[in-house]
Formats: structure tokens, sequence, C-alpha cells
């Protein structure tokens, strides 16, 4: 079933900057890939992590890369073992007529810098393409900055005009939509995506943007996955599951908020002293 | 007419950050290359659009740069359809006696960060180059911070000083300018250019620099070019034009706060929850 | 005992960013890694460096980086005389039994982006492997933010879990604390090291991270270090010695603060005296 | 007396991001460098520019960086002249006995990133090394933040303990001076300088920092410069000249300062609008 491939890398930080670790080559027929990293409300990030657990899908790569921030969490799930940030492709294999083999891509971060983030998404494409991936669906979150008070809307994009007939099936509204763009990997995937020919729609699940992380706008996407993978999820575990995954999206965040926040305490904290350490001053 | 060039990419985001998409390569006598980017009151961008538009210029080439913003466009046209940030290439030949062949850029963006700025505009010197340009019109808006209340004037710069007399007799004003510098594109392919002994000359509008984008700044631009190039445009359709061309402006402008803002917004939305989360602590 | 290599310098600003200056390449015997850079209230810096004085370990290679801070220091020490903004690499065998050879990276500065922070890791890494290492033990503080009254605890995170025993043993907690991660090359030096095979833990003193630097926090990882490597330090120095390096740090930390606050102060003073200089303004 | 060379180009923006346009190359005997860029009060640049128009000195080279700001000035002294931003080498040859042959840098600016500072020093060196340079001086000036009444003094910071004396002499302070670091180019070409076996001296004017430009400041340093290479200069026309030089200097600060401020003003004045822009909201 996988090719002869266990635990290469390709690159490291130092030959490309983001790189590849093949766990295994896995042989998919016609695969679909499904995207959920880290964004508004983490909708794309925890629709794709709960399609992993519930599947069960294996694990066959990770990616790394210096465009992501420069820290390793400690694991809130196994207290003192550290963990690097790193994106994380699944695949599944069709259980049954009417569905499709699965490619999952989930992680704990985006890059840091502009071209970061079109480098990753070329890499992403990379990967996926070297797998025989045609069709893409990218998740993420639109934030109204309003509270969501019933059923969240599902909104999408598409590169293709003619893949939105079986989205807008299940519900999801494509053009009376109030989206202005798309930041990071669920839009820039795609624009690489097209540029090689593959088709693919952006899914977004309407949250406040206020909230950690939606477990009803995680639902609102996942079910419009459902129907059109045809997999059969049991919605039943997403309170809880998101609950889990809090934990380290908490980490990340609360990280990102220090890594900003700490040139400007330090520099504060010295300012304090500053009359104390007169024989200090710039010269250039 | 044109070569036997069809949708050739020349490098992708990993090859070489900024890369050509060629569509076709199209044959040109002594081509004037036109250029309008963003920039202050979107003259530049406007101006050279409306020429577009008024002259059915043909597009040949696109560029893509890890230089730009990180996002997609929801196109506001074709509702849900993703859209690329990317520069155009078009070209317009001669109709008839006393006019020139033309190149004519346009674009979504400028680059995020000042070295990618200069690696832009260097690009855009080698495509210019390689289809014969020797003569470069850059087109701008100079920002006073005041409302213009009357005729807006339009300022000039350039790299050869024997490049002035023409534009002087059509009112453009080199001399007794407030002029102290000139951001971006506009100025650097300037400045690139100079180096490859080709002349030059960046043409900009008088605008407040408080509108979005400022139809009459755009106009009085492209007054000049129509004198200099022999065009015989109609100017009716400008404001009309510049309202549809806001729509993207709008977008993209409100993108590029937001890229900025939501940094800030997380870590005070992140701030706000600190006493519930005191085990998360930074170390070093 | 050293291999004939003499002052030779593996790469260049230019050729590649980051580089190695060895001075000698030691010879050693299964030797452990100790890394002490700088970071909150300099725990770790501070006792990898008294553990080079005491211990009189030897330096042999010499670190640059162009991710650190665009700055030489004058040297406190030697009034007038520039130093550059270094990591230095020492090594000490073993006296008696049950010692084990060490290499001590001590150093001024971490980098100034996040890419940097990767490579200089990943540059870490390579001369330990290069010299046989196998184990890695990071020092580092934990900031709670609070001050500590009574004896600080050192906490530790590992990439191993059959690593934490020998060190929990000397008292160092790995299960029930808050960190929730580690910035810096405290942690991405051990994150690379597990790519290549070697095992590692962090240690980190609990500090206030309000202090410049922390003796007591250092003298508390210090005697976690002493045990597990059956050192024997003498511990009565650690104040005297704190204090004067306390003179550089002061000098890296203020630096960086001007580097930070020197763009915005221009802004300031310029802001003051723009309506002498009306003739001045923004053009794109 | 020049070697075969004319309007060379050693790379380009895309091909290294920092070049050498090579004039003419210089032969030279032993020659002293003396390097004066923007900095503090401007006074190594200013002392630098007198002793380049005072001597009469031939330009030799130009340097241009992707590292500099993303801008061109117009040149105040030719309206309507675009002038792009780069450093001027300048050659001497010395007149009588007791004389050196000087090459003197000048420049518009310093680099806009730390690791461009490193490459563009590197660079520095790289060029006066082929010329036979085996010393260097550097030319700033040290800010005290409080107005300096009377005789500026001049402070100095070395590589090699021995170079202090003969300036010691001429009344600069080494040792009992305040200064902590030198930012930018004057401290790291003579860092880079120490690596390839050259020495150096900075020399530093002591001023307030809160002028555009120090022409007392300036003159302290230039009397060092006359002692030491025995010149016999004119310093009649330093007030003059100081202020010609503030126009060039006025326009590269006011907008380094537009630069930093324009993302600021746009975010403000998009934000006034928003009210009515209702249908763009962020998505990731």
């Amino acid at each position: 079933m996988a090719e002869n491939v266990k635990d290469v890398y390709e690159g490291s930080f130092k030959e490309g900057g983001t790189f590849i670790r093949w766990i295994k080559k896995p042989k998919l027929k016609n695969p679909v890939f499904i995207q959920g990293l880290p964004g508004v409300g983490y909708v794309g990030r925890n629709a794709a992590g709960y399609l992993v657990d519930e599947l069960g899908a294996e694990k066959f790569a990770e990616m790394y890369s210096y465009h992501f921030p420069h820290v390793v969490l400690v694991d809130p799930n196994k207290r003192g073992m550290i963990r690097e940030l790193k994106l994380e492709f699944f695949f599944w294999k069709a259980k049954k007529k009417g569905q499709r083999d699965l490619i999952i891509l989930i992680g704990d971060a985006q890059s840091m810098d502009p071209k970061g983030h079109y480098l990753i998404a070329e890499k992403i494409v990379d990967v996926i393409e070297s797998l025989g991936v045609k069709e893409i669906i990218t998740l993420g979150g639109f934030g109204t900055g309003e509270l969501v008070e019933n059923d969240p809307k599902v909104y999408g994009a598409t590169v293709h005009e003619e893949d939105m007939a079986p989205f807008e099936k299940l519900g999801v509204k494509f053009k009376d939509t109030a989206i202005g763009q798309i930041i990071g990997a669920a839009g820039l995937v795609l624009a690489v995506a097209k540029h090689r020919k593959m088709s693919g729609v952006c899914l977004m699940g309407e949250t406040s943007g206020m909230l950690v992380s939606d477990p009803k706008a995680t639902e609102a996407v996942l079910k419009v996955l459902d129907g059109y993978l045809n997999l059969g999820l049991d919605f039943s575990k997403i309170e809880e599951r998101v609950k889990e995954l809090d934990k380290i999206i908490k980490k990340i965040e609360n990280l990102q908020e220090q890594l900003l926040s700490s040139l400007m305490q330090q520099q504060t904290r010295r300012g304090e002293k500053k009359s104390e350490e007169k024989d200090l001053q710039y010269i250039g």
C-alpha cells in the first residue's frame, strides 16, 4: 500500500528553510486534499483535526519551517516533553463506494513573514501534487466581529466557477458574501495550486472572531465536508474535542503574544532603571 | 505579430520569489513603457488602468512575488472567485502616425519589504528591456496633505535633464517643485533603468493624499500622457471608471490595515483573558 | 589532544551569514554539551559562564552571525577596545572518574529574527555533532512575573521521556510545571538535535524575570549541573561573578532598547521640526 | 595611475543585493581608509564629506544595496533630477612627505535591516582590501542626550590596543569614556576588518544627538584627522558646507520618518471610513 519510504528528510532549516520529513509515502487513488491550519476562531484547524481523529487517519509526513515562530512547545498532554511547531499530513483511504481517498493537513502555526506564507503554500502544493491530488478544500473561519447567535453560515470561494455548484447544494454561500480577502495559507495554497492546474475551494465558517476557538463554526464546516465527501461523521464529540485542542492553541496564541510583547516589556523594564545607568549612550 | 510563447512560467515562489508568467511575447517597435502601480491617491494605478481600458490594450504577461502581501482577494466583480495579487503587463500597437507602441503595467500591490521593492523594480526592467524599451514613464501621486481645490498640477522628475523639455511644454513642473523623494517602484524602476542606459520620467499628479483615489489628479496625469503620446483619449469616463477601480482598491487597503492590526487585536483579545490562563509563562 | 586546526573560518557574513571560527578542534570522549545563551534573568548565560570560569574551560571556537544585532560593544573590561557580538565554544576534559568531557557554549546575543533562531540552532548542532556529542543540556530561566522569595525551583523539559529520571532525582520538576513554551535557542537546539538522534534536556531556573540577572536562579541551576556531572563546584563566587557579567549584559540590553527606540525617537524629534520643513512631502 | 577599469558593475540587486559600480580602479600606496556614513548628528558623514570637498578627492566607485530604503531622492541641487541612494568611494593621492594616500567613503544611507548592516560592512571591506588598505578610520558621533556647550570631545575605540597612542596624543579619549556600543557600519566595518588582519579606530565626535547635523562635532573630528594625516585642512568653510549637506540629509531623514509613519497614517485614515465599508472582513 505504501511505497518503501521511511523517515526521510527532504532538506533542513539550512537547506531550504522549509522541509518535509516523510514518514511513509502512501499510494492513493485520486485523493482530495483537505487543509486546516490556524486562523480566525481556529475553525479550519479544529475541523481538520476532528476529521483526523474521527476517521483515524494515519500520519505520513511532517513539515518544518524557519518561517514559523522561533519556539518549541512543552506538550500539554505529555508534561515535560518538548514539541516542535510543525504541520502534519495524514491520509485516509476510502472505505466504501461514494467515498474518496483523503489527504488531511493540520498544523501548529503559519508563517511569521509574508514571504514564508508563499513558500510554505508552494511546499504544501509540492507534496500533494506528488501524491496525485487534483482537488483541494481549504478550511478557515470568517470573522464577522459580531456574535453569531444562530446557525453559523459556511461561505465559499473558488478558483474555478464550476466548482461552486456541489457546495452550493450543501448550503455554502459563494455569491452573496461580504468576504473581501483570504489571509494566509487557506487562500495562497489555492492560488499556487491553480497555476498547477488543480481546482479547489475554500470553505469558511462564520464566527465572531472573538473566541479562541468556535465549536459551532467548526461543526458547520464539518457538516459540509461530511455531505460532500460522504463520510458519515459522528458530530457528538466536537465540543469536547475542541476543548482539548484549545489547550495547545492557547499555548501557541499566548506565545505569539509574548514574542510580540517581550520586546516592549524589556524596553519598559529597562527604561525604569535608566537613571542608574547613565554611562550608556547611543553612538552611530 | 507575437512570438510563439504561450503560458510560460519563468520561475516560481521557490525559484526566485518574483517571477513572470508569459501569456504571449509581443513584437513591438521602439515601445514606450508606462507604469502605474498603487500609491498615493492611486493616481498612477488608475491613470494606467484607464489607459488600458480606453486603448483596449492586450495583456501579455503577469508578475507574481512573495514580496506582495500574503493574501488572495475575492474578486468583487466575480463574487466567490479568488484572485491572486499580481502585476499585469499590457501592450498596444500604434494605430496612426505620430503614435508609438506602448507597454502598460498596472498592478494590485507593491512589495511589503524594502528589499522586495528593489528586486521587483529590477524584474520589471528585465521584462521591458527584453521587449526593446528605451523610454519609461512612471506615474504616481504627489500627496500635499492639503485639499487641492482647483486644477491639480502634474510634477515631474527625471534621470536625464534633456527629457524634461517635451513634458514641460505640456505643463509638467520639474524645477520649482517641493518633491523630495519618490517611494517605491515609481522611482526605483527609473533608477534601475538608468543603469541599463534607458531614459525616463516620473509624472506625479498633485493630490491631497486623503482620498482613496483621486479622479482629478488621475485626469491631469492622463492629459499629459495624451498630449505626449498623441493618443486622442476620451476623458469622459474617468469618474465612473475610478469608482469601479475603488472597489478593488478598498479591498487591498482594508486588507493591509487588517494585516497590520490583526497582530495587535489578537494581543489585546488575549490580554483580556490572561487571568484565566495563569499557567502559561515565558521562558527563554 | 587537539587536531591540527588553527584559526580557520568556515564561511563569512556573505558566505552563509552564520559561521564558525575554529581556534582549535578538540578531541573529546563522549562529551556532554551545555548551552547558556542570553534569556530571562540571564540564568542560562550566567550559569554556563560561571562553569567556564570555575572549570577553567578552554575556548576552541567562535560563532558569528548577521542575525545578531548590528552593533559592536566597547568592552567594559578593556575600555576603548571593540568587541564583536559572538557565541563562544569551550571544552573541558574530565579530571576524575565519574566525570564527563564537556563542551560549553556561552554568548552575547540571540537572533534578531525568527529565521535566524532556527539557522543558529542548526549551526550549533552541526558543531557539536562534529565533536561527537550525543547528550545536550540547555540552560535558561523561567520567568514567573512574581518575586521568588525562597529557594528557586529548577524546571525541566526533554525530548525523550527516559532522560527525566536522573534530573528528577536532583529535584528538577518536569511534570507538574506551568511551562508552556521555550523561546529561542534553549528549545530549538533540542528540537534540531532530536532530528539528529541526540537526546537532551532544558533546565530552567525559576526567576521573577524582573531582574537584569538573577544569581539565586543561576545557583539553583548550577547545583543541578554539579550533581549530574559530578563537578564539585565552588558556589561562593556566584554573586560576585554575576555582578561582573552584569556589566556586559547591561550594555547589550541597553543597546537593544536603543535599536528599538531610536527609530521612534528620530520620528518624534523630526516631527517637532515639521513646520519649518514644509517643502518635503510623500509621493508614491 | 589607474587600472583599465571603466564603469563595470559587479552584481546587481538580483545578483547579490549589494554591489559595486567601479568607475575606475585607482593604484594607491598603503592607503588609509576613512569612512563617514549617516549616524548621530551626521558627524561622520559630514566630516568625510568635507574632506572629499577640501581635498578634491576623486570618485572611483559607488555601492548600491537593496538593504537601503526603497526610495529615490529628487536632488535638491538639481531640481527635478532623480538621485539613487548610494555609497561613494573617493581616492586622494598624497601630495607631500608625511602624507598618506587616502580612500574616503561617504553615503546617503545605512541598511534598513540588521543582516544588511553586516553584509554592507563586509562588502566595504572587500573593496578596500582589494586596494591594499591595512588601516581604517571610521567616523561617527557620540550622542550624549545633553547640549554640548563648549569644545566637543572626540572619543575613540579600536580593535588593537597599540593603535590608541597616536590618537591619544591628538586628544582622543579611549579609556575614560562612557561609550558602551557602536551601532551600524562605523563599528561593523572594524569588526569585519579585524578578521582580515587590518587595524583600525573609530573616532566619535561628542554631540547632543538632538541636531540634524552638528558642525562643531564635525570640526572636532576633522581636527584629529588633520593632525593624524598631516593634511593642512582649511576649517573655515565647515559651517557653510554643513548647511548645504543638511539639505540632502533632511530629505533622507524626513523620508525615513515617512516610510515609518505612512503605514500608520494609512491605517488611521482607513479606520475613519470603516463604517461605510462594512462588507469587508478578515478571514484566515
